[in-house]
């Protein structure tokens, strides 16, 4: 029987996983990530890797599937931070 | 007795919580939220203060802890995010 709180538990998984959605559409879009710190995306995207192990480890299928498709989403936003980095002119003004 | 998968899951947690700190010092000292999605900031708000509820729910101080301290980041990012839109002019070019 599931209760109240697994369902909160579980609505809370799909926002927290899903809501990178729109932040990567927005990134591409504008083809700027400017405005996304290179050391939250990198922290972020350890973390929900080490998620995704604890998962793996804990044998939990709902923290595998939630941290796999976040860390997905997060490795995308990462992929074009160090792409914008990289094509920055450091001899620019 | 902690096992490896707890250790793993605790740094997972302080990593997932901590990775929003350089995001908001970025945010405040550019004074721009441009390049942050208000909807990602919004969903994201709301899934963390859920799982702020689960954790209280189920009684499980880690989870208050780790969620907690992100709320508050990311209510940080988001009152950035809103004083952005309301100063953006609808009828400027």
């Amino acid at each position: 029987m599931t209760s109240l709180f697994d369902l909160i538990g579980l609505v809370a998984a799909a926002l927290t996983t899903f809501a990178f959605l729109p932040q990567v559409i927005q990134t591409w879009r504008s083809r700027s990530a400017a405005g996304l710190n290179f050391a939250m995306l990198l922290v972020l995207a350890t973390g929900v890797f080490l998620w995704l192990v604890y998962g793996i480890g804990a044998g939990q299928l709902p923290v595998i599937l939630a941290n796999g498709a976040t860390l997905v989403l997060v490795l995308i936003l990462l992929g074009f931070k160090t792409r914008d980095l990289l094509r920055r002119d450091p001899l620019a003004p």
